[in-house]
């Protein structure tokens, strides 16, 4: 099926796509689920989406209030790794590391399978 | 921006679509992994993309060996549920059990950003 769509604000899952997808599982209070979405949202806005290789982020909030999932695409492993040596955007990391724990993982994408 | 795409093989992640997203993120042995891919592919072949309200299953490799993560989307939570009401859905679960540790989580999409 071909579909015209408009994308600016979609993300596509594709196995054909030249990247790497992150998964970042954090762990939160239900009464942290909020703040935690805001610095997640402030930390791509202000910092993350203007770095090379930054693809997209999209933020999920699960319907308990115990998790906040970032599903983000980055050009290359290398890119992703750049985070961490870039000042502006380490320094956001404590605030959310202070209500939050993740689990940021790497991964190709394998299979795909629609209805 | 439009674009005319193919999405046959392709999964959008919208904040508009009328759908919940499952992510679950198994803990796996990476001898164990490409296994656990295998089982989860055939799960989804055999029985989940029959069930009403199934959208889509996208299956991720961790470049680490460590964790698959499906990220799926049902219409609806009801139906996400029924998964477990079902004999030959349940069937499946048992040989996915033994090799990985999961954590199914239901979420709503709260943002997204594009490069």
């Amino acid at each position: 099926m071909t579909t015209l769509i408009n994308n600016e604000k979609q993300t596509t899952i594709s196995q054909d796509a030249d990247l790497v997808t992150l998964i970042n599982v954090f762990i939160v209070e239900p009464e942290n689920q909020q703040l935690l979405v805001d610095l997640l949202i402030k930390a791509t806005e202000e910092v993350m989406c203007k770095l090379p290789g930054f693809i997209s982020a999209n933020i999920h909030k699960s319907l308990d209030g115990k998790r906040v999932t970032n599903y983000a695409q980055w050009r290359s492993v290398e890119d992703f790794r750049g985070i961490f040596n870039n000042p502006e955007a380490v320094a956001h990391m404590p605030a959310i590391g202070k209500i939050a724990q993740s689990d940021p993982t790497l991964y190709e994408i394998c299979y795909i399978k629609k209805s």
